[in-house]
């Protein structure tokens, strides 16, 4: 089959690989019908996660169709078409257990396209089968369902729930990329007073105009200035950093009001400064997080009946075998636009932007 | 009456001011009949919190009787022996209808000693009263109940229920000062597995075992190591800091296990480092916070029944008018072991070490 190799910083390509098969008797093989990129497999191609070994096909996102599975697998038949997930569990850890997926300590958690081949493929193995695909109800498109894989229950699980949104609060999201755009989108679901969406291009703030936004801010135009004459001079309930650099995380520390929360999305590379002598005195809660994944088959429901605005972040589709374009067009994210790029055999010609209730 | 009155940095001093009296209807006045020391008023006398004004009587901490009440307070009379909290509260801001009275915005907060004149006094005017003191219990000793007027709900609140310590947990408390050591004593009412204090003075870790630490570690020995080997690897479900400098809240981020929460009580002057690059996954709770005293009369009801060890944490005490003796003896704790020094008219000869159940 071909996949997408991982061959060391700044090397990899769309070549030929030996087809996966069943190792374990919780495996199932999936043939991938959609698959998408992240901005985390950029990181890895510039040499910043170096526990992902040269060889590896990247990728931890996709939709498809099962076609074989080992001896323990219960929940899922070859046919069935299933979302993959980006977190695999192994259902018997501490972790697990406790629901916290993401974190699991018995092989699973972030293993695709990380520590073991990944969705970028015509085929994939997926460990731990029972818990880590979905069967994907039919009236949701793949380009639809592939966001489900990763960005949304990342920016619904670790942005809007760990930041605890509620009625009425003003929530500011910092960064407007595809998962920023995400938590602007589900912090809708909690019927917050207002939304601010915080980002240095202006595509982006449109786009999160389009997804729900009230308002918007230019990141560097003092944004936290913005929110506190929206509030009254407080500060933002909840702040949710979609960044993953120290200038942002520590903006948001100072956009958030004594009480609030700040929800770290971001994948960060380096430290940040915490300025404990403003914020020990404030109440703040900072929280950080890998997803778990818990929520998948709540948000699958919600977008197989039009609740979630998914597929309304694809800018652009390829067929599977183009992927080295694909990625062209996604690493140059600020000149073409890109936000996410989803490849597969039902490629989309005019995307609709979500236009918010 | 005298008063301790701050006249800047490096000067201060017992000395004659004018009687307080009620000026606003909620005003009460309490005759001092027991105060302690905090480690914050050291922190004011070297002038690391400049809005204290020169000319403010400090402390914030105190038993006493109410001699007079302004005319629309209904909760306390004349004759009444209570508890002055560290918090004052209006009762009506956004603030005090959640319970959050610490962050008032409506005049109080932590004012006592700090924005108006405090308890360290023979008399002191309580602003808020109906929401400021609290009736004490005929069976609690004045020595007892003074250490309820801060340091108890402040490592019970920001600390241990932050934190959220929970049945079965390994808790780390960094820093077995006053505060600390009170946060080992809260900690086991939730029954954890175990609780481990960190220090630099063997003198405090032992106090910390007879407040029911079930091990202590050098805070220069790798503590991080010995709950790593404690618990798998992992990490401690709950870490406390109680110390307030970078290093102190930095070793508590790597004492964390995944999912694990880190609580903030120490009153810092400078930034920390946040590890975000080892942090962003590991889906970590980082609280701060200042006390609220909510929890003030639960607590009050558990010392009297004697199920706080709170007197055990004074090592000293002296009548009122010895208050600047007693500052030198607190300040240089390092060489007096001073934990907390109680001044009034109950002095106490000898202090019954606690035994842990």
């Amino acid at each position: 089959m071909k996949a997408y190799v991982f061959h060391g910083p700044g090397q990899s390509a769309w070549e030929d690989v030996p087809d996966p098969g069943v190792r374990e008797a919780t495996d199932a093989i999936v043939r991938v019908d959609a698959v998408t990129l992240c901005g985390t497999d950029l990181h890895i191609l510039k040499g910043d996660l170096p526990e992902v070994r040269p060889g590896t096909v990247l990728g931890h996102e996709a939709v498809g169709e099962i076609v074989d599975i080992g001896g323990d697998v219960r929940t899922v038949r070859p046919g069935e078409r299933v979302l993959v997930s980006c977190i695999t569990a192994c259902g018997r850890c501490r972790y697990c257990r406790e629901g916290t997926y993401g974190q699991c300590r018995g092989g699973g958690g972030w293993i695709l396209g990380h520590l073991t081949d990944g969705t970028q493929a015509e085929y994939v193995r997926v460990p731990y089968a029972d818990l880590s695909v979905h069967p994907l109800p039919s009236t949701l498109d793949s380009k639809d369902a592939v966001l489900l894989a990763d960005i949304f229950p990342t920016s619904y699980e670790v942005g809007v729930l760990n930041g605890q949104v509620r009625p009425g609060d003003t929530v500011a999201v910092v960064g407007a990329g595809p998962v920023g755009l995400a938590a602007v989108a589900t912090a809708r679901l909690f019927a917050p007073e207002r939304v601010i969406a915080v980002d240095l291009a202006p595509a982006r703030l449109d786009a999160a105009k389009r997804l729900g936004a009230d308002a918007v801010a230019d990141a560097r135009e003092a944004p936290e200035q913005l929110i506190a004459d929206l509030t009254g001079g407080l500060g933002a309930d909840v702040v949710v950093e979609a960044v993953g650099v120290p200038e942002a995380f520590e903006l948001c520390t100072r956009m958030v009001r004594p009480g609030g929360h700040v929800a770290n999305v971001g994948v960060h590379g380096e430290p940040a400064t915490l300025h404990l002598e403003d914020l020990w005195i404030k109440n703040v809660t900072i929280t950080t997080g890998l997803v778990d994944t818990y929520s998948t088959p709540t948000l699958l429901r919600m977008a197989a009946t039009g609740r979630l605005p998914t597929g309304q972040l694809v800018t652009h589709t390829f067929p599977l075998n183009h992927m080295e374009e694909a990625y062209d067009v996604f690493a140059r994210a600020a000149d073409t636009g890109a936000l996410k790029v989803v490849l597969g055999e039902e490629p989309h010609e005019e995307v609709v932007p979500y236009q918010a209730a």
